[in-house]
């Protein structure tokens, strides 16, 4: 009886994303741009000083240790600062998108402009909403965070990090842009290296920020579309080389 | 002495402010936009109920009375719900605008496109920055405020406002804008009628919406730069029209 109750929880959430993704490609469907729903990930755990590590900025490509030792059971696993939480895992830049979609089975999308369609928006903070952008020959990590800054009132946070050094993100330019209901709010800046802990960019305020009620303006149905651009941004790859 | 004290204090405000204007104008006049410093307005008080009579919308153009008859002490004098605050004022839609001028010396700017610089962003909340904005035939308001919705953490709050109906205001689109430090965040809406409540505009965060991490990024020395747009959106008055 149980198993047959299970089946029938599994078929719901199968009918729902299909209706998720249905309702994304009709909304989008008319600009031309590629549409990806995203699912929200359930963060099992805050740790405030994960960032420490990080902090000490490396252009060597390998991703520092995190402080939280009290999860690693195993000591042959070493834990990581990849932006899923409660993950054990380290290694060099240039695995973390392997790891990323073999692991945590995040999506990859390919394409100059994408929307991304962060699903169940009302869930409890904290909860990610993570995908991969391909573009412009490198990989980019857009992070969706739902948190409580100060206690009662969760905001959500949405910043873009290239999978790569500090100085390779400052060839960048990354635009996230919300638009329904008549309004319009967009975001531009210089991604950040995933060596910068995602973290520490959302606690310092340095990203799009949206308070509840200017989500659920932004909302179509719990679910929210963000509509990502990256260029490259000649003037800093140029303030680079001087 | 306290003559010559208060003489000389009021001296060096006057240097400051025409520090201020100046550093203003170096800054946009590349971009041949008219500057407007702007300086703050201590809000003596902030009164919660102040709002309950404007939500009864009018299209009659007649101001409604405010609940916070207390402060009344002359029974000829109704108070307004004008933004600024203790303003024992009201009176009817054509004259707001000679009022805002006369008594509280707001300054008026005629163009399309102006920039708004609000001075002192460090005062503590809270705070206003007024300015009216002459454009397409109407008269605009842009409130800025600096207000502590959650106790300890202030944020900054920018609406647009037309010294109209509802029904005018939704004939217009106005966009806010930030450019600095290569980050740029863009808010577009239509604006609310000044006959709705701006403490209701900004208490439900339909505005663009800063915290202060995200408001120093954005300064300079203390003074943050808005760009400020209006457009006529043809398609909210051909909606009007139906």
């Amino acid at each position: 009886m149980l198993f047959f109750t299970q089946c029938f929880g599994a078929v719901l959430d199968l009918i729902h994303l299909r209706f998720q993704h249905y309702k994304a490609k009709r909304v989008f469907s008319a600009a031309g741009q590629l549409v990806c729903v995203v699912n929200p990930t359930h963060s099992l755990k805050y740790a405030p000083t994960r960032c420490a590590a990080a902090q000490v900025s490396t252009e060597q490509g390998i991703l520092p240790p995190c402080h939280h030792h009290e999860a690693v059971h195993d000591p042959q696993l070493v834990p990581c600062t990849c932006p899923l939480f409660s993950c054990p895992w380290e290694g060099h830049l240039e695995v973390v998108v392997s790891h990323l979609r073999q692991t945590h089975r995040i999506n990859i999308l390919q394409g100059a402009e994408i929307v991304f369609l962060a699903t169940d928006m009302h869930l409890p903070a904290p909860t990610d909403w993570i995908i991969m952008h391909s573009c412009l020959g490198h990989q980019f990590l857009l992070v969706l965070r739902k948190q409580e800054k100060y206690e009662g009132h969760p905001q959500f946070f949405a910043t873009m990090m290239l999978i790569g050094t500090p100085t390779q993100a400052d060839n960048f330019t990354y635009r996230l842009e919300l638009n329904r209901n008549q309004r319009r709010l967009k975001w531009e800046a210089t991604p950040r290296s995933i060596l910068e802990c995602v973290d520490s960019v959302i606690s310092d305020g340095d990203c799009l920020v949206l308070n509840t009620s200017l989500a659920q303006l932004f909302s179509d149905n719990g679910s929210l579309a963000i509509g990502i651009a990256i260029t490259t941004s000649k003037v800093h790859s140029s303030e680079a080389e001087m």
